[in-house]
Formats: structure tokens, C-alpha cells, sequence
């Protein structure tokens, strides 16, 4: 009988943080899969997540600071692994650079990965004035980097546009570093600071939000980055979810939860006293913290 | 007239300053030479500058943050270049690193460069629970970089050690990045703060300084680096000179220095109304800013 009133509680308290909801933003990596050898893997139960949101009649929208790839291989590769997605469905940084760069006149330096080149493909890349920075992966090596601080350090108003600042990010055989410490690299060597494009910066989300047709306060932010997904959307008054598959870490260098001894279905958890979290999947039977499994953690 | 009455100041301004100093600190890369492809060139004027101060009964210490080679290779290409110097005039972080690792016990994971591995042999480097990093030109790979950041994200107290946190560095063809730009990504990535070895590291000073048997106020730090070499040494008490050779840049992001429209022999600059710098080449001649000549920048 504990149990059920425990379930009971639960559920009441989850209806009133969904209350309004009219609209979901969700990250990809990391939430629906992770990225490695021959495209990645589903994480288990996130194909099915995402059909029955899409039956529930809430609007959808992918946002997303991939930017290994361009859009259309992106949508491809999700496609194999099962989902129900099209390009126009996604929100990502790279259309959005573009339109700086062309209102601002830039000719950019393209510090990314070669896969994501087709996104740039109208940019005026000769001579360039400024630099363009993406999760590069094996194309962040030194001479590349080296290249990027040569055109920084020879202009008079340095200019880095950075498609995201994520620390790292998961890969199946385990952590990979994003674009963020590369441009703090830049940064430090040129003594600039990047403009971001992509989350966390308010213009993504408020894009994102523009392309539903819905307000901040309709919509709910799903992701595995307290920083980029959920720091990024509640400062535009979206409420926000972090799952704890992905990049999630107990014992994250920038993000300590303390766990309380209560464990599995119904499990409330602390993150400096401003998170709760609770397991909403129906799979997942043990309480190990240890392992990251579809797990939602609740930032208010 | 003027001139003479001008040289005359001078020279009796350069007396006040160098009241008392028995010794100098001398940086290589960049004050005696600039590395490039075949090893790199002396700087004109520095093979000469090496053997006056030699001959003039002032003592002489080598500080370098070079940490592509080790000590023996390193003194070996600049005897070939023509420099009077030896292994034991030197100090440099790694030999410093070394002995925190065996003091703490720590186990590396070596960013480095090949070339200097060898003065890490003692350590033992199996299951390593920390990393040191050093400028490892093309060795900043992304694989290399990421197995580090590997180990540090493992680590519940990730230590990282850095040989001197340097943004850049000049070889003849053109400006590189130098180790302090990985460092600051590593920081990133993992939300924590390296401890330094090396200039601008008051430890670093100190050593020499011992090594010399001297106090600071009886010496000079002369090299090319703002941060590293003049901030470093002044806050050990120890006078600095930057030069204009190796990185120094008039329109620097980190150092921007106002010139007056006087020039040419004995004129003064001023930078942040902080220093003051005069000509002491004989072989310069134009009082052209832009381009990097032997000219040395007075920080008092």
C-alpha cells in the first residue's frame, strides 16, 4: 500500500511540473542515441519515446548542436536506427551561423568537421575575417587549430563563431571532447571571447520555440547537458528535464548529485538542493546510480 | 647636441636601472633564437649578446619553458647554432615536474612531445592518476588530447600538471600555439585548474635564482613573453626586460602597447603607462614598429 501511494504521489507531483505543456524540445545525442562506431546506437526505448510523443498530439522539435554532420546525413542516420524524423523537424546551429555570416558580410575560416562542409556550402570562404567553429572530433588537430589561431591572431577585431560550447560528449566506447574546450583554446591564445551559436545561447532556443509556434512557458527542454540543455533553456523561462543517459555523470566534475539512500521507481534525487528526479522508464528495475539508464532528472 | 645630451640620459637611465644586478635570466626561444623546420635560426646579434654577458663576469641562468626537447637535444641545437651554453646553465620545468611527481606519487599520462620523453624515464607512467602537459606541437592530436582528458574525467581529484602555460610561440614561419591553449581546454573540459610548472610559476624564479646563488633584487629576467617571463619575474621581485624578438607584437590581443611618434634610438614607449622601452640594438636602425626587431621593452 506504501508502494501505491508512493506511485500515487508520483504521479500527481508529475502532472503538476507538465501542467500547460504543450510542446517538447528535445537534444539528440545523448537522449534518443549515442554517437560512435558505424553511426552510433538507440538508446533502448528512446525510438519508442519519441513515436509516442509524436501520437500524443505535443509538438516536436529535435534541437540539436550536432554539428559533426551536416542535416541530411544527420536525419539519414537517425532514420536507420529507427526514428521518426525529417530535417525540418530539427533545430541546429549551422543554418543559423550561416545567416550571421551573411548579414555581417564574414568569409569564414572553417575549423569543422568535413562532414558538416555541405552546410557552408554558400559561404565565401577566400581570404577569410573570421573563424567558424564546430565539433571537429580528429579534425581538431594541431594544424588545423594552429590554422584558426593564425587567422584570429592577424585580424584587428577577431571574430569566432562557435556552433556550441559543450565540455564533452558520449561516444559508445566512452567520452569525446566537444567543441567548448576548443574554443576556450582560442579564446585564451587570442584573448577573445567566442560568439556561441547553438544552445546554450537564448537566440537557439527562442528559434526553436518560433518554429512550434508555441511560448516558453508551453514547452519543456529534454536533454543530457545541465549547462547547454538545461541552463540554456530555463534562462529563457523553459522548463527543463535532464535524463541521465548520454554524457550524464554521478560524479561529473561540473555536476555533483548527492544521492539520498532511496532508490529505483519513485526515487527522488538532490542536485544542490534544486533537482529531483524520478525514474520514468518502465524498463529500468534497478537503482544502480552508477550506470546511466533512460532517467529523468527534474531541474526547477 | 641634442643627440648627445639624449644618448646621455639614456645611458644614465639604463645605469639607474641596472643598479646592482649581478645577474641575468635569460629566455631562449624567441630572445636567442626562433624555432622552425631544420631546428630554427639564433637571432642576429644573440650569439654575441651570449658570450659579452659571459665575458662581463655577470652570472647567466638560462629559463626556459621549452619543453619540446629534452635538455640535452635542446642544448645541442643551440650549440650548433652557435650559443656558448651547457645542460647545467639551464633550468626548465621538467626536471622540476619530475620531483613533484615522485614526491606525490603521482603515476603521468604524458601529453608531450616525443623529443622529451626522455626526461620522464624514472617515472612510471602504468594506470596513470594524473597528467602533465607540455607544448607537444603536432602531437596535440585529438586522440592524444582526448585520452587526456580521459584519464583527468576518471580521477576523482584530476590533477594536471603543465610545463608553463604559454598562449604562443614564434618559429620563422609564422606564430604557434604554444601548451597554455590545451591547458585551458583540459580546464574546461574537466571544470578544474592546472598546476603550473615553469615560468610564469614563482617556484620556477626561485630555482633559478638559488641556482645562481642570488637574490632577486640582484637580477634581470630579460625574454619575449609579458605574462610568462616579465609578469612572472616581477612577482618574484626580480626586474624584467621584454624584448622585441620571438612573440612580441605591437597590436598583440594581450599586449597592447601605444607608441609615441618618436622613434629610432633612445625613444621611449609607453605600455599601459607602465613601461617604458628604448632601443639598446645597434644594429637597429628604423624606427618601425610593426616588425620585430632586437629591442627591448622596459616593464618597471
Amino acid at each position: 500500500m506504501r508502494a501505491m501511494a508512493a506511485a500515487a504521489a508520483t504521479a500527481a507531483a508529475w502532472a503538476q511540473r507538465l501542467a500547460g505543456v504543450r510542446g517538447l524540445l528535445l537534444d539528440v545525442s545523448g537522449v534518443l542515441y549515442d554517437g560512435g562506431d558505424g553511426g552510433g546506437t538507440a538508446i533502448p526505448g528512446s525510438v519508442e519515446a519519441v513515436a509516442r510523443i509524436k501520437q500524443s498530439g505535443l509538438k516536436l522539435r529535435f534541437c540539436t548542436n550536432e554539428s559533426q554532420k551536416s542535416r541530411d546525413k544527420f536525419v539519414g542516420l537517425l532514420q536507420r536506427l529507427g526514428f521518426d524524423i525529417s530535417v525540418n523537424e530539427i533545430t541546429s546551429p549551422a543554418p543559423a551561423a550561416c545567416q550571421i555570416l551573411k548579414e555581417r558580410g564574414l568569409r569564414p575560416y572553417l575549423l569543422v568537421h568535413d562532414d558538416v562542409l555541405p552546410e557552408f556550402n554558400e559561404m565565401d570562404t577566400s581570404n577569410p575575417n573570421c573563424v567558424v567553429i564546430a565539433d571537429s572530433g580528429d579534425s581538431f588537430s594541431y594544424q588545423n587549430v594552429n590554422k584558426a589561431f593564425r587567422v584570429l591572431v592577424s585580424l584587428e577585431n577577431p571574430v569566432l563563431i562557435s556552433l556550441g560550447e559543450g565540455r564533452y560528449y558520449k561516444e559508445s566506447d566512452g567520452l569525446m571532447l566537444d567543441v567548448g574546450p576548443y574554443v576556450k583554446a582560442l579564446e585564451y591564445a587570442c584573448d577573445i571571447r567566442a560568439e556561441v551559436v547553438g544552445k546554450p545561447a537564448p537566440e537557439f532556443f527562442q528559434a526553436a520555440l518560433r518554429e512550434m509556434g508555441l511560448e516558453a512557458h508551453e514547452t519543456i527542454m529534454i536533454g543530457d547537458d545541465i549547462v547547454s540543455d538545461v541552463g540554456g533553456a530555463q534562462r529563457c523561462g523553459i522548463r527543463a528535464l535532464q535524463v541521465r543517459t548520454g554524457k550524464f555523470r554521478q560524479n561529473a566534475c561540473c555536476l555533483k548529485l548527492s544521492m539520498p539512500k532511496s532508490s529505483g521507481h519513485g526515487a527522488f534525487y538532490t542536485h544542490e538542493e534544486r533537482c529531483v528526479g524520478m525514474d520514468v522508464s518502465p524498463r529500468r528495475t534497478s537503482g544502480e546510480p552508477q550506470s546511466p539508464q533512460p532517467f529523468i532528472v527534474w531541474t526547477s
